[in-house]
């Protein structure tokens, strides 16, 4: 079997390729960031505030939704609503952000209701998923996580296996999980982290990824692979948060496939259960 | 008769002067860089979401308008409806960006209805322009243009005549026609399709331009030859969509007057009619 | 007795060790660099649509919350006003931003009400705060100030007076008063007002600083201290906006609190009654 590095190379070759159409319903901090990742690692990016307007493209020619709920009101919910029914019933998938749940009530109501249509992903930090999987923590740093990854892996395995959704947990190792397999992708860089948005445009990359591979779970390693590899470059170039953010822009539209496929870490991990 | 080159420095001369304040009723996703644009250019950005304050800053101190329907909700469509007419009675020019109009429906019938009250300039891709001037596409790519502008030329004389505003046709050769007469404007880079909002941005500095020209397509050639050879020079400055853009801010500021008058590449077009 | 100074430096050094989580309620344009600007210096940026929420996390982790009215929306009014009353219940101190009062009513009519529930320290510049203290400027360059700050200092210690607020008037000279004692703060680079949201940023800098300093007035000064130091470093190294605005994230997040205690120009200023 192909090893995990080269499938993610595979991704990344695609995306390019197929230039996916990614319908993004995403929080207003993180619009800008979100669209110019997107456009630099190769995906074209919608974003869309009317009901009428998401049905359309979902039923004509978007690849993929996001569905991110960092600035949520009532009537974004409503849309979002909509927008998951409208995806099923277009067979279009959709990644779940669940930014800050488990620590603000309305949005962790409002996600549980979203998984009754199961999203064909879920990306967020180890206190969302432990949160989204059912336990509650009291979690006091708003979208950062106070958990490290590694401890939200099996919550991960337990959500996916619940919804059937793949689970990406990032932090400083990225967990990717089916429920059955688990992968381990360990590039990246703290200054990652002290750039808002890279975490919530990371699921707009991850919806773009899942149209061009050839399975969730393969475009989740691919999804934290290119991520974290661009990330690492960025932070070689610039040690600092502002012009770190350029170059994070710069390595994405850079990147290769064999540089994926050479430089990135990714381990299969045992079973947990 | 001057060149247009004369005439494009003669209008960023005069916009430096003048500041003119812009009001952008814009999509959420490009809000930052239509200011940093504006600013970096000469202009003075102000965004509102109240129909109120729009109608007393129409009637005080605005000097153009700018309607962009990217991120279009009910909410933001009602009030365009009102400030078209606010920014007509009270003598403001205003310029429409009829973003991704003939993909979505939505946005066409709004767009369709705002062009009862006519537009000074109406800024568009070769896609978006054939759809409002009236033939439909079968165009799949959000808000990029399937279409190349030439393919378009046309259809901007048609839409200039048809509704009296002059239309700007952007892509690899941007287009200025008021109906009459057409000139091609042939600076620019590939880049400045990878950073999301360069497009949208283009139409507020159209709208600072109408401030400062003679004449609206005296404003729309100035807006191209701008826009266009700033990007120019970010783009031999850096080859990545990142960096790329902050460089752009830069050449924008650094841009003179004599610098468009010598590296421009404006031509008029003999009429296709 | 410290220097202001040796205090703004003990500010900065009590921020990177608290971490404050900021609340922000803020215009749509510049919710990227404010969060970019808290986390660059040190703090935890968290945008909320949704008052449940709001109202959640006042009561459970915010250290401050900022409300700036660039872009208020009827919506926005009503979710601000619920939010300042959950703030004094919760006993989270707040900063208002008052941007663009005098120019527009309606905004201007809501700051006033705002202010029945007394902010921790208010931030403007000179035409925003004159016209919040009570008098009323032919003021049309939107949220461009067309006053000199220092036009501004009696209104400042008349406002903080009567609202008991701490008030920090921007401009090429800051001024931090308390109506009491007034400091000047003198550093910060022309270039500031070229890149959109540095001054929107600023609130958000002075309600984490609220967080870290013993008293307002001292986080007032610390603020202008921190940011204006930043901003001269970033011009230093780039005259041009696009760039100057990524060197100035770098430049915050650079910063030390010996560079605060020794690179910045304060001076009590004499009573002006």
């Amino acid at each position: 079997m192909n090893s995990p590095q080269y499938i993610a190379a595979e991704v990344l070759s695609a995306l390019r390729e197929r230039r996916p159409l990614v319908l993004c319903l995403t929080n207003n901090v993180v619009q800008n960031i979100t669209a110019n990742m997107l456009l630099a690692t190769g995906g074209v990016p919608v974003m869309l505030n009317h009901s009428g307007e998401i049905n359309d493209l979902l039923h004509s020619c978007a690849n993929g939704m996001l569905v991110n709920v960092g600035t949520l009101s009532e009537q974004q919910a409503q849309i979002m609503h909509a927008a998951v029914n409208d995806a099923r019933s277009a067979g279009v998938p959709w990644v779940l952000d669940p930014v800050a749940v488990g620590l603000l009530r309305y949005r962790t109501d409002v996600c549980r209701e979203l998984l009754q249509t199961p999203p064909t992903m879920i990306r967020g930090n180890a206190s969302e998923i432990i949160a989204l999987a059912g336990a509650e923590g009291a979690l006091c740093r708003g979208v950062e996580s106070m958990a490290e990854s590694a401890a939200a892996v099996n919550a991960a395995q337990a959500l996916a296996r619940r919804t059937g959704a793949t689970v990406l947990v990032t932090g400083e190792t990225d967990y990717a999980t089916d429920g059955t397999t688990t992968y381990a992708c360990r590039n990246g860089a703290e200054l990652m982290t002290r750039v808002t948005g890279v975490g919530c445009a990371m699921g707009a990359l991850a919806t773009a990824c899942l149209a061009a591979a050839p399975t969730p779970l393969q475009a989740a390693v691919a999804t934290a692979a290119i991520l974290g590899l661009a990330g690492e470059r960025a932070a070689a170039k610039s040690p600092f948060p502002g012009t770190f953010a350029a170059h994070l822009l710069d390595e994405l539209a850079l990147l290769t496939p064999d540089d994926i496929a050479k430089y990135t870490r990714i381990d299969s991990e045992p079973s947990q259960d």
